[in-house]
């Protein structure tokens, strides 16, 4: 397998990026390649730097770069030869199976969409993300690909997460739930309504209902699936909330405990390690055709390497060819050609 | 001014709202009354077995009871007599100046809309929650009363909240963010991307821009203006991660520091009531022609003696004339009716 990462892309990029890429070598089986994707001059001084073997690894000059926050659409046709949109070319032209990138999150999606384009019968990509939380993970999705969802493109994300927690996760059986205002059927808006009419009917799902923002921490569900402003929205304020709670509990503590601060600070650091989304490497564009996996632009080597570790649980488990069977599942093909023009 | 709170909402009603109607003879002034409406047995058996003065108390006695999920307005329609609605009707018919409830929030919602209606000019009502947060405490709404909202809405939103905040906070010039998925003007959706259009040409808004998830923590506003689903998602969400991030972090430093029990479990508790939706006491329904509060439905008595609190303030600053003022200035009167009907 040949793994294309973009060295160009995250906030600690191309140092961290690369090294990332080097410790991965351990995750790789024979014959895998990593190609780093971006300016060659600055890889290779960041290659010349490592301390490990770097064997594994080749390198994809480009001479264009986007910025975290520059507009995607635009951007990708100003800069034709910035590393996300090469990189999304060389998976469609077969040079690599997977993209891993820790820029610009909506470069990632559009240059995949347009690159890549959707698995058959698949409405709508969505990026789905493992949140751990004290319950256990749980999967979100969409979390910010797709503001404009219908009812059909929720329940697709609920089909496409389930089949990803299971390679992910190992979980046989994924407790699909419906985010929402309240647990009974009638609450939300019309656009949970429809899509709970649809996400009950699968006999492939295991749809335990709606669900509310608190049972993301309830244990209740492995797979939560949303609208992708919402989804954005819980991504954010989560990350937001654990960090200025988790600090106003240590400030609270060493004020009642001052004696004990290195263990009260180990404790938090042990804690907050658990709850640290470089462990999960990164989340993937669920519903294009090939591997695109969006990693946290404030991503750390670790979150490079285990972001390798997912594109190849991704390929291993076959995520693609299950998501095709189950979107596709009892249709014929003019409905699925339509269907994927919806 | 004369306060209605229902005695029949709530978790812990009647025992804990009666308590809490007791206290609150503290917060009133010469004149005022507590109206408890509910069954009269009921309320009779907590009043004497209270432990305070209760001659600032008069009973109305009704025969229905809402459950806390009972579908708001076919409840409403099937009980007239229950709490919520036979004290909507009193606050409409002038007996009393507020209502207070900690039970069920749709029908409270439509309660106010159907006997009070809205305040002139205003377009939908929303439910305002001061979220507590380390970085200060934030209003945001709405927090569910309205699903379907309208780019008008949420600009109205932004309004009444800073009205609110100026009241309760004593904030002279509250910061107003609009709640979405990038701070630039082009990210989120379409209804976020139009309802910054009117934010940002209301001269009386110190409006600053779009903020994200975690800005909720970043103490950057004072008010958080969002869709219904989406806030009630946050609401829920806050309230679900508070308790299960304190208790992660409390079982960590116990495991590290067991001799250290009682000291880690007294600050947890400090800190925890720093966060507890009790000292808010309530949400206002913004726009609606009175004063309701809407409580937790796990409120305290120590929750509905702030609503009486909030209900007090609300009066005295005079929010829903200074509302009418805004919303309609610069507005001719025809502009005005035309708005009342979007």
């Amino acid at each position: 397998m040949r793994i294309g990462i973009d060295a160009m892309g995250g906030d600690q990029a191309p140092a961290e990026v690369v090294k990332g890429a080097v410790a991965a070598r351990e995750l790789l089986t024979s014959g895998d390649k990593i190609v780093l994707v971006g300016i060659e001059s600055a890889i290779a001084d960041c290659l010349s730097a490592s301390d490990g073997p770097t064997d594994h690894i080749e390198i994809r000059h480009t001479d264009q770069m986007l910025d975290m926050d520059e507009p995607p659409v635009e951007s990708l046709r100003n800069k034709p030869r910035c590393s996300i949109a090469v990189m999304a070319e060389m998976h469609r032209d077969g040079e690599i199976d997977a993209c891993i990138s820790a820029g610009n999150t909506g470069a990632c999606v559009a240059a995949a969409q347009m690159r890549l384009r959707r698995l058959r019968g698949v409405h709508r990509p969505g990026i789905a993300v493992i949140t751990p939380t004290p319950a256990g993970p749980v999967a979100v999705c969409d979390v910010g690909a797709n503001v404009n969802c219908r009812p059909a493109h929720l329940y697709q994300y609920g089909i496409m997460a389930s089949v990803y927690v299971q390679a992910i996760g190992g979980i046989k059986e994924p407790r699909v739930g419906l985010l929402s205002i309240g647990e009974e059927a009638a609450k939300g808006n019309a656009l949970v309504r429809e899509t709970r009419a649809l996400l009950q009917t699968d006999k492939n799902l295991h749809f335990v209902g709606n669900v509310e923002g608190r049972d993301l921490f309830s244990g209740n569900c492995d797979v939560m699936v949303c609208e992708g402003f919402v989804g954005n929205v819980v991504l954010k304020l989560i990350e937001g909330m654990a960090i200025s709670v988790g600090e106003a509990i240590i400030r609270e503590l060493l004020g009642v405990l001052p004696e004990n601060a290195p263990s009260i600070q180990r404790a938090a650091r042990q804690l907050m390690g658990k709850y640290d989304y470089n462990e999960y490497g990164g989340a993937p564009l669920l519903g294009v055709a090939g591997i695109s996996i969006i990693c946290h632009g404030a991503s750390s080597y670790r979150g490079i390497m285990n972001a390798v570790r997912v594109a190849k649980e991704f390929a291993n488990f076959q995520v693609n060819q299950k998501i095709v069977e189950l979107v596709n599942e009892g249709q014929e093909m003019p409905a699925t050609d339509r269907s994927n023009n919806a």
